[in-house]
């Protein structure tokens, strides 16, 4: 399997499945010389684990991260940072009824094609247990760039809009509440409405829109690696994930030039934005916002037709500890990633200074 | 300048500017032995060459590819294979009134801002003028996969859409009209509206739809280079793009796991296709399919304000040949680029092979 | 700090400090199905750990790798292998006499002058306790390409060398003493000189000679990547090493062509084997041989000036428990560091292939 | 094929085989608005070209670089250097004779193995005329590097060796004569001695040493991208190479630590220098010094026995012109080469920085 690594110069390479002895990662590239706060690395880490409300999957994790590297008396040295995040609550056996079968929509089937083997226990490789070392590894990049803001929030459950503009929200909510949305009105729609969901049995899906505030301009490469193009493979590498978009998005497509275009200040911000922070794939120090669809979670505390590697058809009856919708505890891992992006440019911008 | 590179095994470099000598690029990892048809790969530079309809910039240029290497007697010999393609109509003179100034939602102010120089003509390395190197690439990738089929088509533009599924268009329609789209009664409407944007001087935005027959299962990565996002980042590195959205993509986001979730069969295929080919990032065998979507063109015929490098606002009248709507001369562009990430998926997943 | 990775489809990231918690690393790209030997495993590690004879350093180290992914139940699943080597033997006192000393000859000066801090505990990043990481790779990549015989062994301590050519000596053998050569009379006398010179607190070099027989033809890349490039590099990035050269080396550089050509047999094997089995980059089937210079061991036990952070010069007196000559204990990190080279490009090699 | 490019910020990637219409590359991240001084670019192409002494092939070649991008009114934008060597002096009936054979101790066998087909025209890839690409792009490097001083030189020819330090030599010399060696009367002996080898069709292979001075401390990666591993990769990856040692190299294998060790003075340099300049795989800010070795070129004036591709050996006459020994002509690449290490491990350590 390759692709476990995210980055050129700030770089994370993951490794670990669900019910494996642990996950973990090494993180390359960090600064030396930074003084870690690891209560906020942590407080990502409660931010993105299971149990942590009523609308998410009750399984209990401890999701405790150790580092074993690349910290010396608190502060970064620069070499690797290793770290693992045991797994402590492995009840394999709730998985036991899953081994010779494929459920719709899950990664099963093309694991067992493509590998000829595989760890069915909780999904392995491909649950996103996984993005628990993505969100250690964002919250060690946050730390590297203090003055950009990175806030990313639900703005849709199944048919429930946020119907604002992010202007108008105040992010300092958005932990307020289980769903984190940080509209107060909307967000408890939108937790009655996953109630709803759980309780039959069934899930739904969402959109988180992220806003990064006080980015410098000059960041991203502006052909293949483009800033928009690196943020929208870094979401939809996040499980679940069906689109990316950034700026005026799919709606920038219904436009007009005339209407589009986001005209200069003498400063050289725009007095408009749908460019969306970047331009050419470069930072223009405007506000950066894009918007990463969510499908809904495929496990459902329903009967559902599964194959087996009979070639049968069998109704199976899912089991486990699942959540009804994935947005709340994906906001960590969207700011997680987009930290990520922004870390790696950041250091290789610094290349090109004199 | 990072990121003039796309792929790992089968790997594109480009180089080049609108107004230079030449553009180009090496293409690594092309198999040895494989009979090129040259005519292929010149049908692609044809439609995505300027001036070849009337709703297209006029802009002449002949976009013949020279191919320096990685060829013997008409057979890729496994070497790297260089080419130019000479820029023939190069009138700089066009742009020496953009010289000093940035315009509006071109990236003009960000080049300078970042690299502290830049070369104005056609706006350099930031003109879509590269991605002929990419179909270049794209067209020699299609020739290294045969069984695999890419039809790209323009699905919208403006607000003009072709309302029926995929599956109800005949894909050999789309050449048979200058927008590229299949649907005949739709292309009409957009072909006309085009030309009323065009004569008012303005722009517009619109999507493609790539549908990718006949994959193999198992191409994709799942954790960081999952299938789909490797697609999203190739095609926001196609300029003015703004999302990307694969399968069930944005309005998946909206629906319940029992609606969303794709029934096995016994053979393995599934019997809807909300998951667009693609699961848990690796290719499931079904059809793949996505949408991106293009901002209107920022060059106007109209007079805009644009910032000057002495910081001061003047008027400035766009001048020059432009697209007056750039999906559909990017449809060969938006094909190159998924055959660029199949095929090197594909040589990829052959390292797992006994 | 980067470059903790080597390899590109077979590929290890290593992590970890001599005196932190624990080394350890990550190995993407396994063929998946691959029922591990362990035992094979821990017996490199073996070799290469301190305390297994009186000629070595008698620091005292468990050694033991736990692996914490990407095995299922005692099958490789393709997913990356994460492992850590805990360090149980911390003795972090014994190096505080150096927390504001850089002695020569060691990298602390320049760890302190790159980086700004450093973990002067043991030399940190800089220990060659990071090659355990290595060894458990290269055991592994050794499982791949079983039928590849990798045989290193001490061709020279000192000025005592082996003087025979390598196909007189019989390399089951080389585990037979202490120096690990697999000439008997040669290997008594190394180990003399060894007490010798440990006796006197001082230290010695000397020269690894690695042999790998039923090599494929076709492995490496011939421009950049050269499978003898890749192999110096692999060497040179071991620690303490001062030289490689393969084939007839140095002494090739002073023959005629007429003497170094290797004329062929009908079959496509040569006569003579000057070339070390590898023609422009690329293996052609013979043995491919190579020899590596390591240097003395820096630490001393004796008194030595050294350079303190106040840029004064000091007496001090080495302390610590070191190896008075590092080949025996290199050997199974030379052969780990060739299996890793070889098995990144058998899986390269892979993608040629019909 | 693999292993085109080289670096990792500032990267060249070669294409083009001897034969065909043109040699060329790309480099990447070169530093934006550096005014490029062509002449001293053209001047290294000249040191590199056949036919400039009669000590080497005659064959003509302009070895015009043409540059088609990433340079801007004479300074570089910061984008990809795109540039092309037109191949003007193909006599490619030269080599009809070897279409079905395989020369000793070259690559013919091993491509045709490898790729199932090759360019068999003067050694198609595997000719040092990539080299010339290599060249281009080391120029360049030197040139952002301006106070790090790179002098190579021809060391040894056959048995006769400059027997004095580095230190002693007046490397403006160099250039002085057609051996390329800074010591006048060794020189002279080379140069007949070289003439003798000629006249007798044979050829005679060399090393060179190569002195870098004004090194900022700090450049190279300490694990698996020390400096010295990259320089040696990149001097092994040059057509010819069989060795590479840095420092005292071999010799430093049979010494003592107490004769090894390099003790500080209070400054942070060192009163020997055995190390080479480099500590723990980073620059510590003495001269770097390495010498590497060359084999006689494989292809001589004389007859050979060859193996056909019917598995038969028959006698074939060398023919085409060629060097004698290949060392004076490599003295640029050597340089290049190490230029290209040193140039990207300086933009990297600038990631490093406050």
């Amino acid at each position: 399997m390759a692709g476990n690594s995210y980055g050129t110069l700030f770089k994370i390479t993951t490794f670990g499945e669900s019910h494996g002895e642990a996950l973990g990662g090494i993180i390359e590239g960090c600064p030396p010389g930074l003084a870690l706060d690891f209560g906020a690395i942590q407080a990502e880490m409660q931010r993105r684990k299971p149990g942590q409300s009523a609308i998410v999957t009750q399984r209990k994790e401890a999701d405790e991260v150790q580092f074993l590297s690349g910290i010396f008396e608190g502060k970064t040295t620069g070499t690797p940072i290793g770290f693992i995040i045991p797994n402590t609550n492995q009840k394999s056996d709730d998985y036991s009824h899953i081994k010779d079968n494929y459920r719709p929509s899950h990664a099963d089937y093309v694991y067992e094609k493509k590998y000829g083997i595989r760890d069915y226990r909780g999904g392995g490789r491909s649950s996103a247990r996984e993005t628990a070392s993505r969100v250690v590894a964002g919250a060690i990049a946050k730390q590297v760039l203090p003055t950009v803001k990175i806030n990313a929030f639900v703005s849709s459950v199944g048919d429930i809009f946020i119907d604002k503009p992010y202007q108008d929200l105040d992010f300092s909510l958005t932990e307020s509440n289980p769903v984190r949305c940080p509209d107060k009105a909307t967000a408890a729609k939108m937790e009655e409405h996953i109630k709803e969901i759980r309780k039959s049995g069934d899930t739904v899906g969402g959109t988180i829109t992220c806003v990064i505030q006080n980015v410098p301009i000059g960041l991203g490469e502006p052909v293949f690696d483009k800033l928009h193009a690196e943020l929208g493979k870094a979401m939809l590498s996040i499980n679940a994930v069906k689109g990316f978009e950034y700026g005026s998005g799919f709606c920038g497509a219904r436009m007009k030039g005339s209407e589009h275009n986001d005209l200069f200040n003498e400063d050289g911000t725009t007095k408009t934005n749908l460019s969306g922070g970047i331009q050419g794939g470069i930072s223009n120090g405007m506000d950066i916002y894009f918007r990463v669809a969510f499908k809904p979670v495929a496990t459902l505390m329903q009967k559902q037709a599964v194959l087996t590697n009979q070639n049968t058809i069998v109704e199976l009856q899912g089991k486990g500890r699942h959540d009804p919708c994935v947005v709340p505890r994906a906001v960590p891992i969207v700011e997680a990633m987009a930290a990520l992006v922004l870390t790696d440019f950041y250091l290789l911008n610094k290349t090109y200074q004199k």
